[in-house]
């Protein structure tokens, strides 16, 4: 059973993982669990431009991701979507993420951290295709 | 901080998901969550043949996955392999699995149903490449 508007908005709301796919050079996939925000209708991650993610994201824009309880009864929600680097944001959202993941006083700490090693950028990603189940029914 | 040979032992015990990544015919990624068993240096998993992430490993065997823990300290697995479809094996793997995540009694009576459809098939990856990662100390 799909989740209604609201049930949606709350399950994302919660600071649950994403796994997030991209495709890398040699055309194999890639998957890694990441922090995101869901505001106004886009998703926003952060990764190193330099890095697996970044370096495929800057070749292919195309990613998928899954957001998901790990325990029965299952919901989850998958998105398919094209990602936009936003370095502009890159700061705001890797603060916003610490905090919304690890509490306030780690979370600046931690992204106080990441920021000093250069290439952070934030990108967000529109859905294109989004599914949602809900087997607590 | 990796995990010890032990310590992924254990962790791949419980049943946790593992967030699969393919890639689809139109070269963009795929990802959802998935059941699995590790026995004897090999991942197992179940799919239907027709479906997205069987007709991906049909194509193309690479595949990526994440077995992770969704709350901090993060801990977690990823693997990059090749999939190896073994349908001989698909009945006693869907039952399997499904005892696994469900319990006895549950998971019988749902691999039963899943077994009434066709084309359920079994397919096992070795990991070519794995990291784990464990911030628990």
């Amino acid at each position: 059973m799909a989740m209604t508007h609201q049930e949606l908005e709350e399950f994302l709301k919660a600071p649950r993982l994403a796994r997030l796919a991209v495709v890398k050079k040699d055309g194999g996939p890639h998957v890694s669990p990441v922090w995101y925000l869901w505001e106004d209708g886009h998703f926003w991650f952060t990764t190193t431009a330099g890095r697996v993610k970044g370096r495929a994201i800057r070749r292919d824009g195309r990613v998928a991701f899954t957001i998901d309880e790990d325990t029965p009864p299952y919901r989850g929600v998958i998105v398919e979507g094209r990602a936009v680097f936003v370095p502009e944001r890159a700061e705001e959202v890797t603060r916003r993420l610490a905090v919304r993941y690890l509490g306030q006083e780690a979370g600046e700490a931690y992204a106080r951290e990441l920021l000093q090693s250069p290439g952070r950028t934030a990108f967000r990603v529109r859905p294109a295709k989004l599914i949602t189940w809900d087997y607590r029914d």
